[in-house]
């Protein structure tokens, strides 16, 4: 195998970082070449991971200058979340935990999906399968994805091999999980010093629901919903300027709260209203959609939108 | 889990048959109620086999009539491989050793695809890994359906881990591989009974290479090409038949000595004939284009014609 790339998604998120981290140093122990890299900045929580667990952030590539370069994609698989200049062609593998669409290759490829919480705890599993320890810093970074990809557990996507992942994984890390996870949400909740575009890029991701359908849905994650929703106007001004922008026929931005587990969406046009009144039975209130026990945009806002565009809800 | 019924793709073949039979029994292992079913006829070979290790044939399924059924895939992933009537939302898992293409879901599920020679390869690393043993009968399945899908390992989609399973079902099924890899073949090759029609439709599979052109590639394997070949005229007739009717743009058909390692194309229009000569080189003998060392559609056929239509090889 020559040099491949290990690669998450636009907008990175600590699940991929981990798996890019965690999934290239598995192949080294098994003899290839391969190097993490991230397709953007990462936040602030993950920072604070790769900090506190003494691991260097990977480098930002730029695909669209390495056209010959070899990929391996993990937590995505859909063409809109792909780093821009990645040819489907040239993926060698795809590790993920999320529904699968718009993506075919050439020739039969290594692929493994599995309905998860996270990536991570694929990838932690095939360390157990194939009887190597992952280091601690590594351990740490898997743990921590993990925790936050859950939501601490809460999530519906958790499932039983999260829990043992996480417990397996952290008889190599030895920390307090919980404390640790709410570290890492409260460095992802502090946007005292970002742009509202920031917070609202922060975990984006692009939508062809059916065809000539462009969207987008946008998720906030935070500990403390109160300080984002008084800046509500700011992200009203701001949606509508994106969705001008990129020509979206729908821009659903959610604010959400983690440890309330409730969904805040900013509604810019009455068509994105019906939408969230048809498909999730929310009515706005003072300009903010209130969706309690709404927390995964993977498990229960994806699917609903799938299944009304494809016309299955009529 | 619900009642899920496993199933490979239409015309099956051993591995299909093996892959549903073998993973319904893993499942059931695991506490899951599985059925294994067939999308049509199987085929002499794999009656062969079934009857050598005393395992019932698994009932062939209409899906169009259970439309709610729940679905496990085995062997196949596109949509013109799939049994008609299979709901792609009610796609529980992916189990596959082909290319990716057509298959979307509408939540994360479990899909499982690596490019070995078998499906049964793949499944059988699972029972290895879950720490189960097949019963003798299953193991016996799985072993024949790893010899015939990797022509008894001379296909270049064989992989070391093709002949490690092979091996490690072997202790249990304790016989000699290549004597009973040759029955099979002796068996599958047997036409005296069957119509051309059926010859060609015993490992038939549709394509759509690039929007709006209709495909079809056939392949027949055999230890013997002279039989078939004699009957020359009668497979140009019925290819000519069946193109007309379902208004391919190209129907290729092979019949493959996988003794020899030879591809015999009977190309039936000018423009079948400048698709060989063009993507693969070949140029027709008295009707016949023959092609040494082609034996495998989805190594050697398939992803050259994918190229081609998407414009990579101008």
């Amino acid at each position: 195998m020559k040099t491949c790339y290990v690669v998450g998604h636009k907008n990175p998120d600590t699940d991929s970082v981990a798996s890019a981290i965690a999934y290239a140093e598995l192949k080294k122990k098994e003899g290839y070449d391969a190097i993490p890299v991230v397709a953007g900045e990462v936040n602030k929580g993950t920072k604070l991971v790769l900090e506190k667990f003494g691991v260097a952030a990977p480098k930002t590539m730029d695909f669209t200058k390495t056209p010959e370069a070899c990929v391996i994609l993990v937590d995505h698989n859909e063409e809109g979340q792909r780093a821009d200049g990645i040819i489907k062609e040239h993926v060698l593998e795809v590790i993920d935990h999320h529904r699968f669409a718009d993506f075919s290759s050439a020739d039969p490829i290594f692929i493994r999906v599995q309905p998860v919480g996270a990536t991570s705890t694929i990838i932690a599993r095939m360390y157990q399968v194939r009887k190597h320890i992952p280091e601690r810093g590594v351990a740490g970074l898997m743990l921590s994805a993990i925790l936050t990809d859950t939501l601490m557990f809460k999530s519906p996507t958790t499932t039983e091999m999260d829990k043992e992942m996480a417990d397996w994984l952290n008889e190599i890390v030895n920390i307090d999980m919980f404390a640790h996870a709410k570290e890492i949400f409260k460095a992802k909740s502090d946007i005292s010093d970002m742009s509202i575009n920031a917070v609202i890029n922060k975990d984006y991701k692009e939508f062809e629901f059916t065809a000539g359908v462009k969207a987008a849905v946008a998720v906030f994650e935070t500990v403390d919903a109160t300080g984002p929703l008084e800046r509500k106007q700011e992200f009203l001004a701001e949606l509508a300027n994106i969705k001008a922008d990129k020509g979206y026929d729908y821009l659903l931005f959610s604010i959400v709260d983690i440890i309330n587990q409730v969904s805040y969406f900013l509604p810019t046009s009455d068509r994105e209203v019906r939408l969230l009144e048809h498909v999730f039975g929310g009515n706005p209130d003072n300009g903010i959609v209130v969706l309690p026990d709404v927390v995964s945009r993977k498990k229960q806002i994806i699917p609903p939108l799938e299944e009304h565009f494809a016309g299955h809800d009529h």
